[in-house]
C-alpha cells in the first residue's frame, strides 16, 4: 500500500517527527486537525485556516451525510471544492455520532439504523456505505465505522465493540477501492489493556496506512487517558502514523506526542473561542472576567499570529460582553494558531533531541486547568 | 475653517464626485459607510474592510459611551487604535438612537436625560458632552446632537425638533475645541419642505465643515423619501459634503447620489448578510431558499470579492442552513463589497459624464425589492 507514505524523521524520549504524505500535500506531524464538522471550522475561512499554519483539517461523515448530502458535495466537485480547503482532509467516520445518538440507533452485526438528529429521518451507516461516501467526497483519509461503546461499560459490550469493530475494519479493507483516499483503522477497547492489545493486534495484522485509538477523551480521568494511550500507541507499527482522536488541549497535546502518537484533533480550541476561553502558552482564561475588560495587553504576548499582534484583551472582552460575533471569530482563529505553534516547536523540540525539556518547560508554564468543553 | 477639506472634481446630472479630505485619509465621494456600532463592523476584521475597499466606518456614540465607555477607548489611545481600524472613521451623536428610547428618555432645553437599554442606568446627552465624547475618541468626524422626532409628528411638533436642532448645533461649535476631529451638522424637518428649508438655513449660515440630511429612511416611502433628499439637498453649499443618514440599498443610494448627495451609511448590508440576504447588482435573494442549496454558481457572477470568487451560493446555504457563523461572515463581507464596489463604479461613471447612463443601467438590472431590514 503506498496510500499516506509515513516517514519517520526523528525521534526523542516517546516522541516522534514524521511526514504524512497524503493526496493533498504532506502533513508534518506531530500535527493537530481542527475540526470542521459541516465542512466549515466554525468561523474560520480556508484562509484564515493557512494563515494559521493549518496543515489538514477534519471533516465529519454523519454530519455532512445528513446536511448537505454526498450528492451535492460530488456534484461540487468533492469536499475540498466544496468547502475550498486545498489541503489534506480527514473525515471521521460517523461512528462516534451514531453511537452517541443512544436512543436513536439499532446496532447489529451488518451495521447502524439511526435517526437524524436534524429531522428524525432514518439512514444505515454499513462499513461499505461509510467508506464508499468518504471516497466519494474524495477526502485524503478515510476512517472506518468502528463501534463506540458508553464508558463505563461491562466488559463484555466492550469486548463485544472490539469484536464488531475488527470485522467492520476487515468490510471495510474490502470495500475500499483503494482510491486515492487512504483508509485508518479505528483501535477500540475502552480502558482495558487486553482489549486493546487484541483489538490492536487484529487491526495492525490487516496493514492498514494508519491507526488512530479511539473511544478515549469521552470524560475518563488524564491518568486513564494517559496510560491507555502509551499503551496503545506501543502495540502499533512505528513505521504507520498514530492518530489520538478527540484531544485538543495543550496539556494533553503535549501528553499525547509524549506516548508516540503523530495526529490529533478536537473541537476544543474553536469550542472555547467561540465561548470567550482564551488558550495561551500559560494556561487558559475566560476573556469575559471583568480583569481583561481594561487589560491592554495582547490574548497572548508570546503568540504572534493576527489576533495577538493587533487587538488587546480589552477589545475582545468588549466584542464579547457585546455579543459581537467577531469576538468569537477571533478567538477561535488565536487557539487555533496557538495549537498550530505548538505543533511546531513540538516538532522542531523532537528534531533538536530536545523534545523532555520543550515538554516540561510547556507544561510548568501552564496555570490552572483546562475547561470541560470538548 | 481647514476641517474636512472638500473638493467637488467632476459633476454629472444631479451626481457628485468629490475629495474630502480627513485626518486618518481621503475619502473619495460617493462614499458608502459601513456601520460598525459597537467599534466593530458586524463580523468583520478592519483587514476585511480594508480588502472590501472600505473607506471610511461609522460608530456610534450612544453605543459606545454605554459600553465600553469613553474612558477605556481614550485609555486605549483612541477609537482607531482600540478597534484597530487606520481609516477614517465618522461617529453618530447618539441622537437618532437616544430619542428611540421612546418611554426612556426625558428632553430638556439643555440636554436629553435618558436610560440604557442595558441596564437602566441614567445618562445624559448635551451638546457639549457628546462633542468632547466624540473628540475624545479622537474620531474624524463628529456630528452634533440633534432632535429626532417620529413620524408621524404634528407640525409643531417638529417644528420644535428643528429649533432645538439649532440651539444645540450653534452650542456645539462652540464646545468644539477645533481639534482634528471635524464637525457636521444635522438637518432635521421631517417631510416639511418649509420646516427643512429652515433648518438648513440656519445651520448652513454657522458654516459647519459638512452637512448630513437626518430624519429620513425611517420608513416614510421612496418616493417621499426622495423628493425632501432632493430639496433639501439643493438647500446646501455645493462646496461642502453632504451626507444622507441610514440609506443603504443599491436602489436608495443610487437615488441619493442623483439628488447630489455625497456619504452615506446604514446597517443594511451587514444585518442583511447575518440573516441571510444577499445584495447583488442584480437583486436580492434569501440564501436560504431551496433554490440555491444545489447552485454552484458565486452569490453574484459580477462580483470580484472574495466570496464571489472562491464559493457557490450552495455552499453557503449550507453554512446558513446549518446556523455556521461563516455564513453570515461571508455574507457581510459580500454585501459590503458590494456596495463599494457600487460606489467606485458610481464615481467612475460621474467623472466620465456618463451618471444619468449608469444609474438607469443599475436600476434596470435589480429585480425585486428590498427587504425592511434597516
Amino acid at each position: 500500500m503506498t496510500h499516506a507514505r509515513f516517514t519517520l524523521d526523528a525521534k526523542s524520549g516517546g516522541a516522534r517527527r514524521g511526514s504524512l504524505h497524503l493526496d493533498h500535500g504532506p502533513v508534518q506531524t506531530p500535527a493537530f486537525m481542527p475540526v470542521g464538522t459541516a465542512a466549515t471550522v466554525k468561523g474560520l475561512t480556508p484562509r484564515d485556516l493557512v494563515e494559521a499554519h493549518t496543515q489538514i483539517v477534519l471533516a465529519n461523515t454523519y454530519h455532512l451525510w445528513l446536511r448537505p448530502g454526498g450528492e451535492l458535495i460530488a456534484k461540487a466537485g468533492g469536499l475540498h471544492r466544496f468547502m475550498h480547503w486545498d489541503g489534506p482532509i480527514l473525515t471521521d467516520s460517523g461512528g462516534f455520532q451514531v453511537f452517541s445518538l443512544q436512543e436513536r440507533r439499532t446496532l447489529d452485526d451488518d451495521g447502524v439504523t439511526f435517526r437524524s438528529h436534524l429531522d428524525g429521518s432514518t439512514h444505515r451507516f454499513t462499513p461499505e456505505n461509510v467508506i464508499a461516501f468518504q471516497e466519494a467526497l474524495g477526502v485524503d483519509v478515510a476512517m472506518v465505522l468502528d463501534v463506540c461503546v458508553k464508558l463505563p461499560a461491562s466488559r463484555p459490550e466492550v469486548a463485544e465493540s472490539v469484536r464488531l469493530t475488527t470485522a467492520w475494519a476487515r468490510r471495510s479493507l474490502d470495500a475500499w477501492s483503494a482510491s486515492s483516499t487512504a483508509v485508518f483503522a479505528i483501535v477500540q477497547g475502552g480502558l482495558d489493556d487486553e482489549l486493546r492489545e487484541r483489538s490492536a493486534r487484529e487491526l495492525v495484522d490487516m496493514n492498514f496506512p494508519g491507526y488512530a485509538i479511539g473511544g478515549l477523551s469521552v470524560g475518563e480521568s488524564r491518568e486513564e487517558m494517559e496510560r491507555t494511550a502509551r499503551r496503545t500507541a506501543a502495540l502499533l507499527p512505528a513505521e504507520k502514523p498514530r492518530y489520538l482522536m478527540g484531544v485538543g488541549t495543550v496539556r494533553d497535546l503535549l501528553t499525547a506526542i509524549d506516548c508516540g502518537i503523530d495526529m490529533f484533533d478536537c473541537v476544543y480550541p474553536t469550542r472555547c473561542g467561540r465561548n470567550g476561553r482564551a488558550m495561551t502558552r500559560s494556561g487558559e482564561f475566560a476573556i469575559r472576567n471583568a480583569a481583561y475588560t481594561t487589560d491592554l495587553e495582547p490574548v497572548d504576548a508570546t503568540c504572534d499570529c493576527y489576533v495577538c499582534t493587533t487587538f488587546t484583551r480589552a477589545y475582545l472582552a468588549h466584542l464579547f460582553r457585546s455579543n459581537e460575533m467577531l469576538g468569537p471569530r477571533l478567538l477561535s482563529y488565536h487557539n487555533v494558531y496557538l495549537l498550530n505553534a505548538l505543533m511546531r516547536d513540538a516538532r522542531a523540540a523532537i528534531e533538536a533531541g530536545a523534545w523532555a525539556g520543550f515538554r516540561d518547560a510547556v507544561l510548568t508554564g501552564l496555570r490552572g486547568e483546562p475547561s470541560d468543553e470538548t
